[in-house]
């Protein structure tokens, strides 16, 4: 965190490894162009939209001085959340010791967070390539996050996400793999753990002859009707058991305890939040996650995503 | 230019001015919340695809402090241009006597203009709302502007724009009007006029029972045609002769001279591109133009708006 030094001989491979990298999972997978697609479409307004790696031209623009700039406005103490997974005074003492020891080098300042506009018009992007061997289709909601949604809504949706389209015994799984018999999968998920608004998204992938419109039909009749009923009571106590039971067993692994106690802690909630999580997963109403299907999955809040496979 | 004293009490209402604008201007209007969605997935990188009046929610954060910022950084006369339309040294000295008064105030700094990515995937949006009384489809590319093109690819795409969809002797209109009487109206335009890449726009309104799809078949069928021909040379001709006309007639008018001037100079042209564009539009080529709809007018490169009727 302090007394980097960066020279060309240093950065310059590394960028080209960055580029390497973004050439071979995203230019070389069509799944991938079509998830950078979606997700500038799904964010109108907010960075979100950017891919994490960076859009091509602009990562071959980066050079020393950018990483420098950077490492010197983020890389200090006052912005940096240290988690230790152990136990006892002493693993706190020897970090406070080493840690301790380095001086606030910066203050990146407030950051200007831009906000999504509310959506209007449901959006659908097609990527069609000869490389595409496996047809899918995904939709994309923008949701509310742990930090941005009101009351008891991302909890709900976590449970949502459980139940509509977690695992083999889920909604989505059982109407188009089960009983249907048009997917070879299907399922969903809820991606909340972000500073501003996130996703809430759907997909299935065709079996056989059938069409991504008879999957989107099919998918669209499950929401539609956990949108009006809400789950039965069963199927709530279900969801509850197994999203806290995976929560704690989770945690059996020091590596991902820590990582929770961060990715929280940095993404504006408290450790009495990580506490508390399974009694407020445990309190959600039926009709709690009812609401946040009627919501949340507005087509208008929307993008599609088809992947479709097209001759050279 | 200088000494703009800005206070609360004039800044609250006009920003409560320009919200209700929004309102009434957005919010009322489906097409525009359609142009806006349009917009924001065809820039996916680019604050081109930002609407100009702004988001509402950032809108109502303005303030006195960011006005007078934006006054402080941009308002100084080396970041103006002066366009006086009329003739002789007399007005130009009155200009440098009057204006020339005017100090330095800021150096605004080299623009920040991100680049959009390749785009790879054909997008599409559509927004069904209770208010909509007549139906439409567009489609826009992203399309290199006269800064962004080269060689004489912007000079091309005025004249296929002119072809495929200027006016009622148009490509598109004697198709899906005249022909075929599935559209009351369709048409082009091509907006080569930014710093950065513009848009080409094709759209389309049903006559009767058309359905929006059967106009994009139909408007497919001209793309591919232009794409796969070219123009032929009396058509191209025609065009050519039309577009420098118009031209030169919008020019009898003093106000649109000034701002053809000045719109070409701040946006990275110069007066010999001005005074060069009709002999340029004129050594336009038939395979120019038929390259530059081939190159262009790719799906890929596209993002398609549904404007659709929806009962409350």
């Amino acid at each position: 965190m302090t007394g980097l030094v960066l020279t060309d001989d240093v950065v310059d491979p590394e960028r080209d490894v960055v580029l390497e990298e973004r050439r071979s999972r995203v230019d070389g997978d069509p799944s991938s162009q079509l998830g950078e697609a979606v997700a500038a479409s799904l964010y109108m307004n907010h960075p979100y939209g950017t891919p994490i790696i960076g859009w091509e031209h602009e990562i071959e623009k980066l050079d020393r001085h950018d990483a420098i700039a950077f490492y010197d406005r983020f890389y200090t103490p006052n912005n940096a959340i240290l988690v230790v997974a152990g136990s006892g005074d002493e693993v706190r003492e020897a970090a406070q010791e080493t840690y301790g020891k380095v001086a606030r080098r910066a203050d990146p300042g407030r950051r200007q967070r831009p906000r999504e506009p509310e959506p209007r018009a449901a959006r659908r992007v097609s990527l069609s390539d000869p490389r595409v061997t496996q047809p899918s289709v995904q939709r994309s909601y923008l949701a509310p996050s742990y930090e941005t949604g009101e009351g008891d809504r991302p909890y709900a949706l976590d449970l949502l996400s459980q139940i509509l389209g977690g695992g083999t015994t889920s909604r989505l799984y059982k109407a188009l793999v089960v009983e249907k018999a048009i997917a070879a999968n299907a399922g969903c998920w809820y991606q909340g753990d972000a500073l501003d608004d996130g996703r809430f998204a759907v997909y299935a992938v065709p079996r056989g002859e059938a069409s991504l419109a008879e999957l989107e039909v099919a998918i669209d009749q499950e929401i539609a009707r956990i949108a009006a009923e809400g789950p039965d009571a069963g199927e709530l106590q279900r969801a509850k058991t197994r999203l806290v039971a995976d929560t704690i067993y989770a945690q059996d692994s020091q590596a991902t305890l820590a990582r929770i106690y961060g990715s929280s802690l940095a993404t504006g909630g408290t450790i009495e939040d990580v506490a508390a999580w399974p009694d407020r997963i445990r309190a959600v109403t039926a009709e709690a996650v009812r609401d946040a299907a009627r919501e949340t999955l507005d087509r208008r809040r929307s993008v599609t995503g088809e992947l479709l496979f097209a001759p050279a």
